[in-house]
């Protein structure tokens, strides 16, 4: 029996090499929302790119603050800013570019008059400092400063920043395309009628929208009956993917198409894990005759449950990084097989999680109802409300 | 001045009667992933559907177990399985229907021979309660039950959910369209030469990708200048969206664009909050003459963090629902303007939380590398490191 650690590194060194060597492709910033970025993008201009006030003011020389100068005409947002003579102050807009000469801003209601004065008044400002809210070029980015880090998930301040930064367009990972395919002759599709005995596939738009969230491209293959010869033309069909996930037919039953259809090809293995225990990993060759290539291939055990838990703890780390993790209360006692790390469905709320519904693998209804893992290590048996545990955030 | 709460009734009173009445529209389940479901679903079907094994095993009558039984022929998942007549037993798949007269299962590994025998050879059985190993019918949900609740952001379970209950299209809320304005002399558009005096406009992006992250459509209009008959050229072009955002142009300058062009229609207020102190709401008419309609109207302040924290504070909630709330420890001292609910950008481990860059609302590369808003409530004007504060995870 295999522990988690040891099927996760198998997986990641299966996996890893493709990923890292998968290319990327340059998106229009507005359409690059949730990708990850493809390389360290440095700053190609500051951030301020110059001196400006922090203010709606007046720009002063700070060493003639304290007096009543003469102001000159208002420098807006926008405008270039030419020096100001000593002697002068010149009303600034939040934002605009502080003239060559000054080095502070006096906000307007502290002036007096605590109005903007027309070009030729004066008006009596209060000392400032040096640097009184004046925003220095580059205080928030210098230039050739690493902007945002290659690897990184571009959420909307990243993609603001990179905006600020003037980029139109962003160099990212492309996309990793996952073939999904649940198999089981009990499977029907949804939206069809449900003959006795057979239940509707779940894992297809379980794993289809799982892989989605994480920033994949699910194809989702149509449902495939228990006939390992069947496999063989799936597999013969394919192209165009990076890796295929199956769903099911990997047990100890006697019709197990995964295990049937690609015994020799890849490995089967017991992970110390419920749920989510029986886990194939390998390669597998796809394509047509003549276009043959081998591809990853990861087979997943077909209850839902399973499925979701095997994608969270072995895929979904690779594709889209680890999901927040905290230490929470169990709101009450749990038990766990101590020869297994269990992983429950929990609602975290206030630093305390509930567990929700048992530790089933059918027990799609709690899952749906739940907003975390919940995770009881390998080694313990019983834990008593209020004791830690490690929680993931879904 | 206003304080955060008071603003955040103000926007969802404005809000949410319109976001309430936007209707609904059925997609196909693959295609409804994060989005919003427009009304309680119920279960159509139980889950499981039938009693079904948890096991690869014997399915037996209780009352009968503890004994040598001549074997049927197996039952595979998806089969519809016969009466199992007294005094016999029969090979059953993890999944498949129980036979009715079957009450338990034992796993095959506890048979004697522990293997599936064939039709008509006799297997030894050992004791099994009613109902062990069994997942009866209904178990995880009954008929009628309710499966996701009106208001769900629909993530992989819940789809899968649906997905296993038949349904292969879903009712979900139509998404609200978000017209986006940013203002400013000074801005310039990514991508293109940037003039001395100016900057890039990053709030279409930032605005942009935090709507599509919250389920909107964004509608990004070109950059408007300081000029308020262009403001209401803007309003006059603008057909199709359920709502406008502007950012820039309401504070206390001398060229504020959209305080002066939509002076006396909307309200513009000061939020005890930094940063996105300056805040506007109301309605205003859009559409050429003749298609004349209100829409709902917010002017955010022009700096990129507080656009962001604008939003997050009084748009996000209602579009998508409160982020994950915690309560963390602070890295270090932090100080507050005691008048104000400040909320800092900050990076979140481990049950510890450390800010990045100051308070300064132009700090883009520090907000970009957060991972989390950090609260420092109204009436706080100092807190010392290892002392709790709230922290929304973005």
């Amino acid at each position: 029996m295999r522990t988690v650690t040891e099927h996760q590194t198998a997986v990641a060194e299966l996996l890893r090499p493709r990923f890292e060597k998968r290319g990327a492709e340059s998106v229009p910033l507005p359409q690059a929302l949730h990708r990850l970025l493809a390389e360290d993008l440095r700053a190609p201009v500051a951030l301020p790119p110059f001196d400006n006030s922090q203010m709606d003011g007046y720009a002063v020389r700070s060493a003639e603050s304290g007096a009543r100068l003469p102001a000159l005409a208002a420098i807006a947002a926008g405008q270039q800013a030419a020096l100001l003579p000593p002697g002068r102050t010149v009303p600034i807009m939040t934002g605009a570019m502080l003239p060559a000469g000054a080095d502070a801003v006096v906000p307007v209601e502290a002036a007096q008059p605590a109005r903007f004065v027309s070009a030729g008044e004066s008006v009596l400002l209060p000392e400032a400092p040096a640097g009184q809210f004046v925003r220095r070029a580059g205080s928030d980015i210098a230039i050739g400063a690493l902007a945002v880090a290659a690897g990184t998930r571009l959420g909307p301040a990243q993609l603001g920043l990179l905006g600020a930064l003037g980029l139109g367009s962003v160099p990212v990972l492309r996309r990793i395309t996952v073939a999904v395919l649940s198999t089981g002759d009990e499977l029907a599709a949804p939206g069809e009628p449900l003959p006795p005995g057979r239940i509707y596939d779940a894992n297809s738009t379980l794993l289809g929208s799982a892989l989605s969230e994480a920033g994949a491209t699910a194809v989702l293959l149509p449902t495939l009956p228990d006939d390992p010869a069947g496999l063989d033309a799936v597999l013969d069909g394919l192209t165009g993917v990076d890796l295929l996930i199956s769903t099911g037919g990997i047990s100890q039953g006697a019709f197990e198409v995964v295990k049937q259809g690609l015994a020799g090809m890849v490995g089967f293995h017991q992970v110390a894990m419920q749920p989510g225990g029986p886990q194939a990993i390998g390669s597998v060759r796809i394509g047509p005759p003549g276009e043959e290539r081998t591809i990853p291939f990861l087979g997943f055990p077909g209850n839902p449950v399973s499925t979701l838990v095997s994608f969270e703890m072995f895929l979904r780390p690779l594709l889209a990084g680890p999901r927040n993790r905290l230490r929470a209360r169990l709101s009450a006692d749990a038990a766990s097989p101590p020869g297994k790390h269990q992983i429950r469905r929990g609602l975290f709320a206030q630093e305390t999680v509930q567990l929700l519904g048992g530790p089933g693998s059918h027990l799609l209804h709690a899952m749906a109802q739940a907003n975390a893992l919940v995770h009881l290590p390998l080694g313990v048996a019983e834990l008593a409300a209020g004791e830690e545990v490690e929680v993931w955030l879904l």
